[in-house]
Order: structure tokens, then C-alpha cells, then sequence
């Protein structure tokens, strides 16, 4: 079981070998990869020392059970064809294959099927998608989901090493915008990535495409409004759905509490600051939207664990089960 | 011209001072009042000193041109009717009186002529729904409103003072929660006020309720998510919102431009940081929702100034001038 990590020095890098760990993939041999700026740096895993090499074509055009690369977009679309052509399996978490037909765009626990005798490249979804599907999923088999609004409150890990040492340079006083385009300390900020002519921002129509592409569908209308807060960790969403069935509110309790990697609270609800080192999806607040079609609830899940590295991890867990 | 401020020296009191000044009330004699707690204390208006009195049934059984409360809903209930039997008009910031059907809910912008002839207790809506329905106001007046999904960013202003000394000391490192259910700083909470049986909290029924008096309407469909956000002064809000009729979005824009108290931005957009003094309510990001029928914008307000005092003084101001 040999696994190579694209892009390891990462937030997302480094959380992927922590899940290695924890979720007891059983590596036997683990390759790191970064820039030329961060090869040389050392890190620990299950007690042994790896060195961090410097990723290049070669060492992409090698054997390995997957590789798992966290890395951007250009530096994908660089080097995941490459390894994908020497016969690996490439699980990408960037935006760069998410669009593409014939790449899978996968949360395990909803279209695992979709990997059914696939080799190649697999993009893991957007952080703030995967989170908000996973809620999604069941309601959605059950009442037949048609309609979404999201307003996000998206913590600054989600901008990576940079976002967080901003975030904590500008609470020591220094004004620095650092990967934001407006200060964040102290402010909310209503934009994640380029807008788009439609109005809309990256962030925003990730989430509009990726929804309806996870969940199999290609009718579901959803609006997002991807908002930056001040937070280190989690990310929160205020999730309003309405579906073509009438909504029993506990029924949908009932099928969130059974559904894999979500937790439901009938009561009392989370905030990101709670989450700790939760790989789930955590849905709280629910209740009826303006009729009985619709529904609003609160979902809080870690953005770099759920929404990011777990997710790669379980993809990658599912493979090697299956 | 009597003026009598209740509440005087809490975040809003103070705040209804400066803005008789600012907005050019021709005060001749101020008094104000407080709790026992902060009567002595001094506050300056125009250039003079005015000592704030204990607030007490004899002192509101006189005669005022108006008394403007901001003392909270139980002070509301006991003084204001005093106030009132004695012939005065009280202009009420707390949520004491909003739902009673004798009592006008008041943005002077959209709904002043409830006014007319009308003495006696005025109340003052809350403050997300001031900035969220002055935008609302002339798209629903042409396209017909049916429906809003809002979620906010709230300041910790809103819950006065002691929200303002809580995340400042929290960010000094002390942990107490002052008047929030969790934690603020480096956090975003999804309650403002205690929960009703339907799941939703004061906060959002507020919206719902407040909505429909001020537009003059019972039959728009309100759901919102109302979110205590680590920001010390102005309210940002998603709107997403449903109308009878297809939208043309420039002529939504246009409408936003020339609505009064509405600053509306064609390009770009503001966050709370960056409201400084501004009385106006701040749309921008408006854009299609999920259909020709659908818009969704982003709203930002000063909850102080907009979202409580300076409505109240232009509440004031139309009933002087006419």
C-alpha cells in the first residue's frame, strides 16, 4: 500500500496524513510531495520521519495504490494527467477536474457506486458542498429535493496557512489582507473567489454545479451566498430546501440520525467553534421553511477534515475496501 | 420642543442623542432618563450638560413634544403607557408594543402614513428588519414580494453594551459569555433569543412578523436565520427573495437607486467594517435567484443608527414636519 500525497505541506496535506492515520489506512510506504519551496521539510508519520520531496513529472510517472493530491488547480492539472497515465489512481482536491464528464466527483456515503471499476483521476468536491450534500442526501431520496438556498459562514482555513495567519496577524493589530480582498477580523466578508457575469462567485456556483452532480441530478435550482467569517475552523450554512413531497420534520429527523457521517441534533445546536476534530456533518435547527414543502437548517462541519481531507481519505478507503 | 430620551445612556440612548443633532431636530429642552443604576451620570448635547435623571412615573406624567424609550420591553410596558395616557407621543425602540394592531410599526420611508392623526405609542421595528425591508420595499411595490429567505450577520452591538464588552474582553482572553448562549469571538452563533415551539427564535420571528405590518401585507412568506457573528457595529443580511412577477434586474436597480435611506452598488460591495457613520440601508450583489422570479442581494446596516436611532428620529422628524 503505497501512497503518495501531492501538496503535503498544506493545510489540507498535512490533515490527509492525520486521517491516514486515524482512519487506519493501512500505508506501508508514504511519499510526500511540494514545491521546491517546502521539499527538504521533515514530517512525522506513525512515528517515522519522511522528507518531503520535491514534485516533478518522474515521480509522478510511478506505481502507487493512489495518490492524493492537495495541491491547486495548476499544479493538478500539471501533474495529475501524468499520473493518471502511468496507471494510478489520482484523488484531487481541486477544482480543476470537477466539471469534467467523465471524472467522477465523489462523497462516498451518497455516489460511491460511480467508481465502479474506475482507474484515473477523482475529484473530491468543494468543502462547503460536501457538507451540505451529505445533509442533503437522504431528505432528498425520501421528499425529492428541487429547490436550495445557502448562505455560508466560511472560516479563514478555508484560504489555507495564509488564511490563518492573516486572520491571527490582523487580531495582533497588523492590517495585512493577506488572501482576502476586505480586512476579516472584525468583519464578514460576502465574497470567495472571482465573480463570475452571473453575479455569482466562485465559491457560490461550485456549489450550484457540485450539488446537482454529487446528488445525481441536474434540475436542482440552488442560489449560494459564500460569506467569509472570522472563524479559524468549520464552516457554517444556513440550509433552506424545498422539495415536490410534503415534509415530515420527524421523519426527517429520523432518516438525517441514520444517514452515514451526519449528526442530527433534536435539540441544542453546534457552532463551529465546537466541532473539534469532527469528521462529520453536523445538521441542527431544523425546522419547517415557509410551507410544508420546505424546510431551513443550521450545518456545521470542518472544513479541512470533512470538507476536505476525510472526504479524499474515505474515497480512498472506499477503493481499497471495494 | 421637549424632547425626553428613556434609556438614555445604553448604546442606543446615546446613540438617539447624537442622531437629534445630526439630523437637525430642533430640540429646545432634552431631558433623559435612566435606571437608578446610571441616573447622575452626564451627557453632553449641543455643547451643554445634562445630567440624566432617574426614570420614574411622575417625570413621564408630564408634558413632552415626544419621548423617544430605548429601556428595553419590560420599561416599555410600565412607562410608556404613562407616557402616552398624559397625552404624549413615545416613539418605542424595545419589542413591547410591535404586534399590537392599534400600534403603528414604523419605517417612515415605506409606511409614514399609518401616522396620520395618530398619537400616542409608536413602535420602532427591530433592527434586521428595518435594513432588510427598505430594500424590499420598492421591488415589492413593482414585482409583487411573495417570499424571503434571509440569513444574517449580526453584530454584537445588537445585544448592546455588554455584547460590545463581551467579545472585546473575549478577545483579551477572558472567557465569560456575558449576554451570549456561546462563545463569540472566533465564532458565529445561530440564536438570537430564546426558541419557540415552531424552532425558530424572537429574533426571526421578528423578522417575520415585521415584515408583513411594515409593507402593509400579512401574506408575504418569511424565513430567517438570524446569526450573532463576532462584529461589534452593523448588521449584513443574504436576502433571497421570491416576487409575483419576472424581475428585470436593472430596473430592480434603478428602483434601489432612487429609493430613500437605500444606497444601492452596481459594482462592488460593502461589509460591515467599512459603514462607518451611514444611516442608509447598503444593498449590493444583487443578482438572480433561481429563476426570472427570484433575486438574491446582500444588505448591510448600521443596527445602532439605521436599525434603531436614527429610525426613531426620523420617525420624530415626519411627525414635526407634517
Amino acid at each position: 500500500m503505497k501512497i503518495g500525497i501531492v501538496g503535503a505541506t498544506g493545510e489540507v496535506g498535512r490533515m490527509m496524513i492525520k486521517c491516514l492515520d486515524e482512519l487506519d489506512v493501512p500505508v506501508t510506504e508514504l511519499c510526500l510531495f511540494a514545491s521546491s519551496r517546502s521539499a527538504g521539510s521533515h514530517i512525522q508519520f506513525k512515528g517515522k520521519d519522511i522528507v518531503v520531496q520535491e514534485l516533478n513529472a518522474d515521480s509522478m510517472n510511478q506505481k502507487y495504490t493512489a495518490l492524493l493530491f492537495s495541491a491547486g488547480r495548476s499544479v493538478a492539472l500539471n501533474y495529475a494527467p501524468i499520473a493518471a497515465a502511468a496507471g494510478n489512481i489520482v484523488i484531487d482536491n481541486s477544482s480543476a477536474f470537477r466539471r469534467e464528464d467523465a471524472i467522477p466527483l465523489v462523497v462516498p456515503e451518497i455516489n460511491a457506486h460511480v467508481l465502479k471499476g474506475y482507474r484515473g483521476i477523482i475529484a473530491n468536491p468543494n468543502c462547503s458542498t460536501i457538507q451540505m450534500v451529505l445533509a442533503l442526501f437522504p431528505l432528498d431520496k425520501r421528499f425529492g429535493l428541487e429547490k436550495v438556498v445557502v448562505s455560508t459562514y466560511q472560516s479563514v482555513s478555508g484560504a489555507g496557512h495564509k488564511g490563518i495567519f492573516t486572520l491571527s496577524q490582523q487580531r495582533s493589530g497588523n492590517p495585512e489582507l493577506g488572501p482576502f480582498p476586505k480586512r476579516i477580523d472584525l468583519n464578514v466578508i460576502p465574497q470567495i473567489g472571482a465573480f463570475q457575469d452571473d453575479g455569482y462567485c466562485e465559491e457560490e456556483a461550485k456549489m450550484h454545479f457540485e450539488t446537482n452532480k454529487i446528488l445525481g441530478r441536474d434540475d436542482i435550482k440552488v442560489s449560494a451566498t459564500t460569506v467569509r467569517v472570522p472563524t479559524y475552523y468549520g464552516h457554517a450554512e444556513n440550509v433552506y430546501a424545498e422539495f415536490k413531497k410534503d415534509i415530515d420534520l420527524e421523519e426527517a429527523g429520523r432518516l438525517l440520525t441514520f444517514s452515514p457521517s451526519v449528526i442530527y441534533y433534536q435539540d441544542g445546536y453546534i457552532t463551529p467553534a465546537e466541532l473539534f476534530d469532527s469528521n462529520d456533518s453536523h445538521v441542527c435547527r431544523l425546522r419547517k421553511g415557509v410551507d410544508s414543502k420546505s424546510i431551513v437548517f443550521w450545518n456545521v462541519g470542518h472544513n479541512v477534515r470533512l470538507g476536505a481531507a476525510t472526504n479524499a481519505v474515505r474515497i480512498l478507503k472506499h477503493l481499497i475496501e471495494n
